[in-house]
């Protein structure tokens, strides 16, 4: 394999979210069991934008922007003016530290965008890069594309509430030993867990002692469940001076379909942030930019319908998987849960494939978070409640089948 | 300086066409001559997509897509299967080589992301680059980005028609001195030039018999004005193993606010680019891909019009200048015009930023396209007429002042 080739290999995308349709099942066969477990087809690789439908008046607002004509089109590459003086406001109430708009924002294709441009501009040939595992698996992956190193550092999430977090102490040995950028999500995906204020305090007081730049992704903080608290990096008094905040209106608010996301933070990081989205794509879609306007800006108790939605059907899915023995810890955010396989006949691989066609089910294998866990599956439960539970039932029954 | 500060300190993007808004123009009020040249501002480093308005059904065709909903929404990576189909059949139509939907076929955040997702999938450490020069800035930023070596090869554009062209002595010596990768546009941005039927077949036999990886980007091929004819690389009989085209409907179309571009091409390049589509943005936004339904699609007689009303434009300004002695090549297609600036009091950095502030004229400086070209400008006349016309006489008016 030549250079190009290994930079690829390591990106294969085929058990990625959304790209299922592209495998080639037919080598899975010869292990199936048993008969097909038929019911509505659930697609827990992400969520269900049908069941729970984007934030009203988006599509309007984009009618407006497509209407505003060439100043919408043609904006900044860090986006319209207009709008980022809005959301920066927004986000400055949100997480209690004030956001430049001129300087400390850039709004980006989804936040998969924003985490390209962050790690772009601060990672590079050798830079070492500490990655929680599990997190989210582009993590890992942006990394390497880059040319870093990717330095390992354990997520407990077997526990309960803050009992879980990241290994402080394998954190600070990674800093000792060279790790220059921190990359991590809180809320966490694929588990569900919210680092405490005592963790975002030491991960505070870490990354500005040892000078190191953090990017936290912040996607799901605003899908927080009842009784849970969050604490934002960035308005910690011991905040480090290089630190960019990724959130998006893609997952709660179901505006995936328009590609936007931000990052905020440090001023020197958002302007290379922008020179790279100059080669990258040059802006998030002008027109869609006019849907930010309705983020954060959402009809009175909209939200609170929103998270009471979620929050049932996690109650439900939990239980269901408690109740068949299964192990899931109770994610405080998002809409991911997180179970462990027992040990089973076949690979997870396998198992998940089996899934789909034996189980109309699709969800993401554990091995795409972490090494070590593809004993786990991630199920994004923003889908229609009772075919989420039918869904449910039907991996569980899986389950039973393929135990070892 | 570290390696991510040179790596930024060459991307630099405050002269690149949309950002002019964030310079500082303070500098040069102290190198003004004369007063204010009033009359409707233009902004030449764009089109105009008011004055020149988006495919007729483009937004009702989005509306369509939003209500499609949660499939819209999450395409594959490379874009819906529906949506490639149709495209891929009327890319074979107009480029006189089939393309396979299935392989061969990605959707793109604009032709800036297919650019950047192709020389992605080609260009690493080390990978030398054949460049034209002049030609779309973001190529040299690319390939430089990505860790490749530049190996410029001239463009020949101050004759008329055929004359022009690439120099292929040059491009010949780069291949015969390990260049791996030639990426180039025709319609040649900035100068208009569409490279000749003999240079295409050249340029083909020449990169097969080296096994060069070709990037063609045909942005403007179908604003091709009357007389004029344009050869695909891709249907010559010779074309290299690994070609990719990039076509999108920013331009000619006006569609650039929904960030959409195609590449399509070589299926091991086209996979390639799908995975790092999947770390960089994961698709063009869902809802916007709709909007391709309209694209090689428009209402009879639409493009006729579109293209006679640039070629008066076209043709009054090189008129204009022409009548004044400054140099300027007849764009064969596209809408951008590159005339040569006389020797000048003032820097053309200066002289740019000076037309800004006192003609209400923004243009892009040459110095964007090639080193060697500073003394030119670039204008996108996709215009209102009338506005243009009067634009580009003060652009003369301003050149007269400033006169060495």
């Amino acid at each position: 394999m030549n250079a190009l080739e290994k930079k690829f290999a390591a990106l294969a995308a085929d058990a990625a979210p959304g790209q299922e349709v592209r495998q080639d099942l037919s080598g899975v066969q010869a292990e199936m069991m048993g008969g097909l477990l038929s019911g509505t087809p659930v697609d827990f690789s992400h969520g269900d934008v049908d069941a729970h439908p984007p934030t009203p008046g988006s599509a309007e607002v984009w009618q407006n922007g497509f209407k505003a004509g060439g100043q919408q089109a043609y904006t900044e590459y860090r986006g319209a003016k207009e709008i980022r003086e809005k959301v920066a406001l927004r986000l400055t109430n949100f997480t209690g530290r004030e956001v430049n708009a001129k300087s400390e924002l850039i709004i980006t294709p989804g936040t998969q965008g924003a985490l390209f441009l962050a790690l772009g501009s601060c990672v590079t040939s050798g830079t070492k890069v500490a990655v929680l595992e599990p997190d989210y698996f582009a993590n890992r992956k942006l990394v390497v594309f880059f040319g870093g190193e990717v330095v390992p550092v354990a997520l407990k999430f077997s526990g309960q509430g803050d009992e879980n977090g990241p290994n402080l102490a394998q954190l600070e040995a990674a800093f000792q030993s060279g790790t220059e950028v921190l990359v991590f999500s809180t809320p966490n995906n694929p588990t569900g867990v919210v680092y405490s204020a005592a963790d975002i305090a030491e991960i505070a007081r870490l990354s500005s002692e040892y000078g190191v730049t953090v990017i936290v992704d912040q996607l799901y903080s605003r899908l927080l469940y009842s009784n849970e608290t969050y604490t934002h990096l960035r308005s910690d008094p011991s905040a480090p001076k290089n630190l960019i905040t990724i959130m998006g209106p893609s997952k709660t608010e179901s505006l995936s379909g328009f590609r936007l996301g931000v990052a905020f933070g440090t001023a020197s990081l958002i302007e290379r942030m922008e020179r790279l989205q100059a080669i990258v794509s040059l802006r998030a879609a002008g027109y869609n930019q006019a849907a930010l306007e309705t983020w954060f800006n959402e009809p009175e108790g909209w939200m609170d319908t929103r998270i009471a939605a979620h929050q049932a059907i996690r109650d439900d899915l939990v239980d269901l998987f408690r109740g068949a023995k299964i192990e899931v810890t109770v994610p405080q955010a998002g809409s991911y849960v997180f179970p462990k396989l027992p040990p089973l006949s076949v690979s997870s691989e396998v198992f998940v494939k089996l899934l789909r066609i034996q189980a109309a089910v699709t969800v993401t294998p554990g091995s795409e978070f972490a090494p070590g866990t593809g004993d786990s599956i991630r199920l994004n439960f923003s889908q229609d409640h009772e075919a989420a539970v039918a869904a449910t039932k039907r991996i569980i029954q899986m389950i039973e089948r393929y135990k070892a």
